[in-house]
């Protein structure tokens, strides 16, 4: 097979820009035992092709389309074929496999999602053969591949973070339109998402490992996070990744989101009640929104 | 005000048979601080009244109504003046409130929802002031209170777990519509929710204080999921009811929910693969479901 | 088989005092041709036995157990052989099919809700064979069934509907928590849950059928609310529940919950400006809550 | 103040690659009333802002900070000044207020979303003051912003469509990992998301205005996709972004996601039945996904 370059092509009235296609969402739960001892590791799996696939839009020519319906069943085969901890290597897997007989495929994005499941621990001791849903929090991977590389990022989602004191908010342009009053003790909510980059060059994931340099990485903005006298959303922002950044030489890159889950003060007065900073009322709307990304100097 | 009987009443061509108002999710966040360190608690509120309120339905006339407005207002105040921690205890200052000057009102219902926040560890140590969420699952009271009486129950809802061995499903009911395999070696997946009723005689709770029981009696239903050998859903929710009751004589009690939050063993043959209980497809729909009451004997 | 009662019944440590099991969320797109003219509908049922089923709880004996799966099964093969639409008449088709050969069975919850689906309009006429969803309501249909007779409820669920006049809110109670102000001019947001009864000895519903029926008693309710003078959400409620009663002999009884979907008026004296009731900010919590049932005199 | 240029700067060991912040949820709820006639409005607005921030990341000095409490007022204060409808106006009138007196943003995007709003009908005439919320499909519109332009796209979400017929998948590649059926006959349901850019230079949408040529587009969309002979997502997305282009010269570009929203033909031979592509199970995950850009030629 021929393949044609993915650039724009003019035919007819419309030109077809850019597209994508692939599966979202394919869910496995894998049970790996060892001597009575179980782990239980459950993913979701986004797989996004980009490449030469004009004739289907154009003429409806299915001969280069993988079906989305094959995706799916990969991801299941290649679950038993292979270790899908960590995500990383997994999502790698993924790619290479994908590559491989596919000439008219150019670039594969792949995203996965891991739901965190701990050990129940009865009589002081982790169960070896049941678990608890850890929380909403998810750790996530999200590769870039084509022929030449695979770009991996590592990070994860919504994690629900609150610090009670070292939050201020003071010193901003005020307008016609302001009614925020300055405060130098407020509540910071927060879920914060993070996706950081390893170096190309970095052989220290792979020394020591995904998980733990994943382990490491969320710690320290966990704890820069709950020390940082923070200023303002955006200045904790970026001292957390500046943190990241300056422990961990082998990450190069850091991006971070985090939107501002408000507590209200409320206004007890009315009530003849005074309140120190002690009745909030949490608001999911509107939401401040704060997103940024660092780089190793 | 000479309150009238709230039984069904006959005037003109409709009856009012049963009614309630209210005002749900009412969300406060609670900080109290002492020498540096915070505690913080995230509660959400629901308020039903019953009573007699017929003419508000029949002409619009308000006067026996306390807006849902206020009562909004009636649960910051009281976070206010007083404990919010156990919210068993702020469920019972709300409703005596409520009970307080308004004839009315003959029944009040209070759940309370509190979702569970954690000290994010720094160094090791707990933080004084900077919190992580927990997760999904949250701590639940119930209470029914009247001028006699208030009935409280305890519980919580959404506790993920997963048993991944001692699960089997055999010997049911095969009609011609039948097509489940019979297994000894299934995954158990469900979201638990329980509810359990204090003996009104027993000072038991009060004795050990409410969070030490809610704390004993959840740990008492995760260690008999992880441990019981479950030949159905029906089996192990029995079971740990059964074993709440014999272990907790203040309990008089207990309901609890089970969805079935199945997962599907992947058939690979298709694709040359086995799957020795390995790669599961977690579904959310269908569900099953399984609900039961206990009562001590 | 010999089916003993399912009352209470002491064994041991625990009484099991009620329990019921089943498949929810069981979903079917139904598709019916005729002369290349298409019929599309969709549907999600809940199905939940309520039986002699202790054994199961107390020692794992599945002998009288139905699994959820066949359960599930039985939606898609009945869906097959019988009609689907109206949904109230395929809800008793399903429980007559368990009520069958399962003695242990003693009565059957049906659930079922029905998703719209509207013909795309092209060049001014419905489309034969093209659909699009209508919104978030959802036609709903609850049935009990025993073997000596079947309970039918037909309704909807997520009507949103919002008047912007002819609605106030004044003359309640004021006590030292209240700031609400009285207002005769207010918005007054909804999302109607409405389920009624048929009076058993009526054939009504039989003559004029289950979906002429049910567009009538949904367009009441519309009309009543977006008609009615509101003196506050019980008032309409109740006016809408009557009008019901007052036009369809063959309902017997209504049940109806009006969510206060609140629209707050902004405050835009800070910034120099007047409201005259046009600025609204809409919420989604704290939320007012009214429900109610009526019956005939 | 001077401005300074915001390319990435090194200082200290991190680089500020990139940034954002701003406000996002922020809704209201707007009534115009004329002789007794109301028209209601909702809408949802997401504003972001780009430009110099870099002092309070690295330092906390909130002095180029315009809080997002502000731009939460601006709408409210904004929406009473002037119409909101149709969105792309009042966004272009959001962009020019904040490039007003802050030197600071050099980049200003904006998203609007309106929840759409029918009027109740009553006796068969639509009611002056009553409204059903129509759906969950959304009209939007996203602006990007600078002192020298203002780009803007039209677009909605959520347009739940189904084609029971003309919809063929065959022709694609197969390999080991292949279970997928060929098929000249099924279901094609999607949720269409769409996004159009009109020409700089065309006065179209200003001579017919926003509102005509929203509605143009998007009834071209549903009759491209109702009457398209199908032989792929993909080949369907083109044809209606092809027929947009066609008819509608203003558009310069469209971009269009459509997740398909998979209909799974049942086997029902295990039951002794056949299924005349009748009876389907719509499942939520996994899900096929494809998304392109169309540009005029």
């Amino acid at each position: 097979m021929a393949i044609q370059p993915t650039g724009a092509v003019d035919s007819g009235s419309a030109v077809l820009v850019s597209d994508t296609y692939g599966k979202t969402r394919v869910r496995v739960v894998k049970v790996t035992r060892s001597n009575g001892r179980h782990d239980l590791q459950e993913i979701g799996v986004n797989i996004l092709f980009e490449g030469n696939f004009e004739s289907c839009y154009r003429t409806g020519d299915n001969s280069r389309i993988l079906p989305t319906d094959t995706m799916k069943n990969t991801v299941y085969a290649l679950a038993r074929d292979h270790a899908t901890d960590p995500i990383e290597e997994f999502g790698q897997t993924l790619i290479q496999h994908f590559l491989t007989g596919n000439p008219q495929i150019e670039q594969i994005h792949v995203e996965i999602e891991q739901r965190p499941w701990d050990r129940i621990d009865t009589d002081g001791r982790p169960h070896p053969t049941a678990f608890r849903q850890a929380g909403a929090e998810t750790r996530t991977a999200i590769l870039t591949g084509t022929r030449e590389s695979v770009q991996v990022s590592s990070g994860f989602n919504n994690l629900f973070v609150m610090k009670t004191a070292h939050s201020a908010f003071e010193g901003y342009i005020k307008d016609p339109l302001t009614t925020l009053r300055e405060t130098s003790d407020r509540l910071f909510g927060t879920a914060v998402k993070a996706e950081w980059k390893y170096a190309s060059d970095s052989a220290a994931p792979l020394n020591t490992g995904w998980n733990t340099a994943w382990n490491g990485i969320r710690r320290t903005i966990l704890s820069t996070f709950a020390d940082h006298h923070s200023l303002s959303v955006q200045h904790t922002l970026f001292a957390t990744g500046e943190e990241v950044l300056a422990r961990f030489p082998e990450v190069s890159e850091i991006h971070m989101k985090m939107p501002n889950k408000h507590c209200i003060l409320v206004d007890l007065t009315p009530f003849g009640r005074d309140n120190p900073n002690e009745i909030f009322v949490p608001i999911e709307e509107p939401s401040g929104y704060i997103e940024a990304t660092l780089r190793r100097a």
